[in-house]
């Protein structure tokens, strides 16, 4: 095993097109130790069967998206959005997943109560954490960059994160700092090292202009764009942070190119880019 | 006069199309007691003619867009940049406008320092200052929206902008409140009441999805997304602020349309989402 890798892991939406068997195996071959798992492909492939692949290949899950969408308003969504989340707790406990990342939601269509939709996060959160805390899962809230704000995250900052997992104990409610999501923060420094012990994930991708089409795939692999990912790498690991990198890219590009070319250029960014911000 | 128009202004970027002398005419025939204005088009009708022209249609000029770009790193240019902020404070002085936006700018090209970007816009800040107080100009920083942060304006939050803006006296340095660029903020309600007597400008449009391809046109007329804009007027209002308030739409649809239609829109809109929500 490549020490330098030690710490790497691969989100598979960086490789979409391919399926779980195919992405475990390329982190293997491709000397990469853990994978960030997707809940759509691993209940394509079943969850037990997933659970085998994965310790055969002797791969750690790093995180398991993603639970979340917890804004919508109306009881009877409310209801089922909370049980796909135990359900998502349930499958995370499964794969031994150091986190369950949750992408919290949006607005609900029409609805531009933005501090409402906030607290029915918070609301929800004080449910499902309980639960959480049952089945040994870390809940990892993710602050989305506001330009996502109205259709996918209301939550959009680290230091939000925090205030709303504040009451919790540490080991079930943490926070995933992406780079993609955080970089511009002007109090990023300061949250981060607030963060402390709360870090559950840090995933990196990078921030690229001109934006596509379609914002959601605008980002790019880590070195491709505007974020000074040494800078963000230090401030981690200042907070204590010892976990997995993630590597998560949705680009159109990046999905249409070669898997094993994707998996190459990940292994040598991670190599050049992010490995020495990390210490140790 | 219409009394529900009385502080109603038109950022003359909302009928991109028209040159002053047509959007001047455009404010008057609509009833819209202000305007705010973009220095091309007041170049290319003259500077002194436009002055002259919008005292004889009896308009104030809420705001001259747009001085700013100051993240520049080599000296010829920071140089360059700080001249042309100078002329644009002479402009401002000359028009008798409300304030000078600053639209700061972004990461110079292949860098990634974002904090040396921002401490050179501090810097040239106060370089300019004094200037703007000498020609009784009022400065007016920016905020832009986080999607803006690497191309257009690493300056973040109405927090932020008022951090920069402390050291000055508050009828020199102001800060912007545009409802696009800070709708998200999770401190937004304490920023806007710390901002009491420091708002150079309120401008309104709307954050809507999906954002169109090119994400700089991607605002609304108020009322077509997301923002509680009721909720924005009230806090404003609560700070304070009893200036105009511009709308100020990019939008391609917009820009299309018959310029009249969208005047009249502009009122309507005006009177039904945002007058109520400004005390008085």
């Amino acid at each position: 095993m490549n020490a330098e890798l030690s710490r790497l892991s691969l989100n598979q939406a960086t490789i979409k097109r391919c399926d779980v068997a195919r992405a475990v195996d390329g982190c293997a071959r491709h000397g990469i130790p853990a994978i960030g798992l997707w809940r759509e492909p691993v209940a394509e492939h079943g969850l037990a069967r997933t659970r085998k692949l994965v310790a055969d290949a002797g791969l750690r899950v790093s995180s398991l998206c993603r639970g979340g969408f917890l804004t919508v308003a109306d009881p009877a969504g409310r209801r089922a959005a909370l049980r796909d989340n135990r359900r998502a707790v349930d499958e995370a406990a499964e794969l031994a997943a150091a986190c369950l990342v949750l992408v919290v939601g949006g607005l609900p269509a029409g609805d531009r109560d933005l501090a409402g939709a906030r607290a029915r996060v918070v609301d929800a959160l004080a449910e499902l954490a309980g639960y959480a805390a049952e089945r040994g899962v870390r809940l990892a809230l993710e602050p989305m960059h506001p330009v996502f704000c109205a259709d996918r995250g209301v939550l959009s900052t680290v230091e939000q994160a925090l205030d709303w997992a504040e009451p919790f104990d540490a080991g079930v409610v943490g926070v995933v700092v992406d780079a993609l999501h955080v970089w511009w923060d002007p109090r990023l420094d300061e949250q981060v090292a607030r963060a402390a012990g709360r870090i559950a994930s840090y995933q990196v991708c990078d921030w690229i202009t001109p934006l596509p089409a379609d914002v959601l795939l605008g980002r790019g692999l880590p070195g491709d764009g505007h974020v000074d990912l040494a800078r963000l790498g230090r401030l981690v690991t200042a907070a204590g942070y010892a976990g997995d990198v993630e590597v998560e890219v949705f680009n159109a590009d990046v999905w249409a190119a070669d898997p094993d070319d994707v998996l190459r250029e990940v292994v040598r960014r991670h190599v050049m880019l992010v490995r020495p911000s990390l210490g140790g």
